[in-house]
């Protein structure tokens, strides 16, 4: 039983974050830098400071880290595919060197997602739940009976990489018509400007939400398409886990009312069962919190959320 | 803990089939009689004389029971698609009532084919695995982290609705393009026969591997699609789950040469992650016996495979 609070940690390929976190999830201080680029030995010189800065010479009771993947888990050795400078970096035995004595646990971002919405926030009170991160890339974590699942090697939940178009288009995994190659950011954007957007301000996928609410119809073709990709996935995964509710997170959330449409109409045509036809989709409760939060979860709520070692 | 052999019942649309299994998983004796069309009462009555007869008088430490879906779980009130006469019938408190003082617990019949791969077949050793039955229907059942996945209403493992091709045909579950659809026996009888085969025997699936085998192409295609439909749901599950072995079991396994290398082509193909690319896929190993020894697994394997009350 761990008492006190936790520092939790989020390692991402723009951003590096930290935060210390009390036993009900209170974020009661953070802070953030730059990811350093290419250079590891700097990645990692700046995340020392960064934790020093945040911990201000206050004890804690352990560490939570939340990191992109992939990584060999629960060995917690760390290739994040935004972050080209770790390569088989053993964040976590580094970080457990930093701090003797303490549980030192490290998990998939979108597995500390999951964590977040299921202990604090929109999945609160469900036992069979799954969170979507749509982003720059598109990821996912499950929670079933109450536990969060890990898979064979502590990647289950990567739902980015449902197939919802078999001849579509290629995917950053080598496969082809994921989720992730339809519906992440940059593959909104990339996809209007082939169809003729004109942005009136950044070829991006914020300015590509913009443009859709003013009306424009190749940006709105790009939200139902990626919309529709969430639809077709969920229900497929609905179908799989038997879940009670899926939240939706991550940059793209942001434009739910152009994404919740097309995802609603394809989700109920295609979830017909008795289990999946009224499964609630809704978005995520706890913002770019959540990450730090479901890593403090790692170690505050190891009974759910944590089944490695230490 | 359980100990002693068990009583163990496998309810399906055309035969209803029971058996006594020891605590190794070894069928003692069995039997089955046709499940009698439509009459409600007649199905129960040619149930129980099915038990008496198997029983012969020596006592069982349990009863375990597969049936197909949907249910209510862990009620175990059951409605079998293929099973008019029982709607909302309540099997597992009947048999209750019948064996007082005994465990009686009763899953989908595909949460018993995964149970007893696992347990006893080609899934053994692994603790994460999904069985696949593709046969009238196609369904499925979980093993994750070395426990059956229930779901939120014991539904988990449906994959036969993992939705295949979007755009694909109408699903007897009312959704479309679903793996069913596409799949299952009669499906890709029909569908080969719009294709223009003629059938040199039955215009059944068992009679379109015959023809496939003879070089007939519409029935050689046929199998191509349903091949490659299982390999795209097989690479989205694995991808969702972080699976270490598929198992497919059921009537068009017997098929293994036809299905197995568009399977295989499509999976590989999709299904590119570091955890997916080398996901074993098998037919199942326990033949017909399967869902009577799962059956025997709820009780006889509780810790493992039985999440329910009682």
């Amino acid at each position: 039983m761990t008492t006190g609070p936790v520092l939790a940690v989020d390692v991402g390929g723009t951003k590096l974050a930290a935060a210390v976190v009390d036993q009900a999830g209170q974020v009661l201080r953070s802070s953030s830098r730059p990811t350093p680029a290419a250079d590891g030995a700097a990645v990692w010189s700046t995340l020392v400071a960064l934790l020093d800065d945040v911990l201000a010479g206050e004890p804690v009771a352990g560490v939570g880290i939340g990191c992109g993947g992939p990584m060999a888990w629960p060995a917690g050795v760390v290739s994040p595919l935004n972050l080209p400078g770790w390569r088989d970096f053993p964040l976590r035995a580094r970080l457990a060197e930093r701090f003797p004595g303490l549980p030192v646990r490290l998990h998939n971002d979108a597995i500390a997602l999951v964590a977040a919405e299921h202990w604090r926030g929109a999945a609160r009170g469900y036992d069979n739940a799954l969170a979507i991160i749509v982003a720059t890339g598109v990821g996912g974590g499950l929670v079933q009976a109450g536990q969060v699942v890990d898979g064979a090697t502590g990647n289950a939940g990567h739902v980015g990489h449902v197939v919802v178009e078999p001849a579509g288009p290629d995917c950053g995994c080598g496969g082809r018509g994921c989720l992730e190659a339809v519906a992440r950011g940059p593959a909104l954007a990339a996809w209007a400007l082939e169809q003729g957007w004109q942005p009136s301000g950044d070829a991006t996928a914020a300015g590509l939400a913009v443009d859709a609410r003013s009306g424009d119809q190749c940006a709105g073709a790009a939200f139902d398409r990626a919309g529709s990709a969430l639809g077709l996935a969920i229900a497929s995964v609905a179908a799989t886990c038997d879940l009670e509710v899926v939240v939706v997170g991550g940059g793209l959330s942001g434009s739910w009312d152009l994404l919740a449409p097309p995802l609603e109409r394809t989700l109920r045509r295609h979830a017909r069962l008795p289990f999946t036809r009224t499964l609630p989709v809704v978005p995520a409760a706890l913002g770019s919190a959540a990450f730090l939060v479901g890593a403090a979860a790692l170690v505050l709520r190891g009974d759910a959320y944590w089944h490695g070692d230490g």
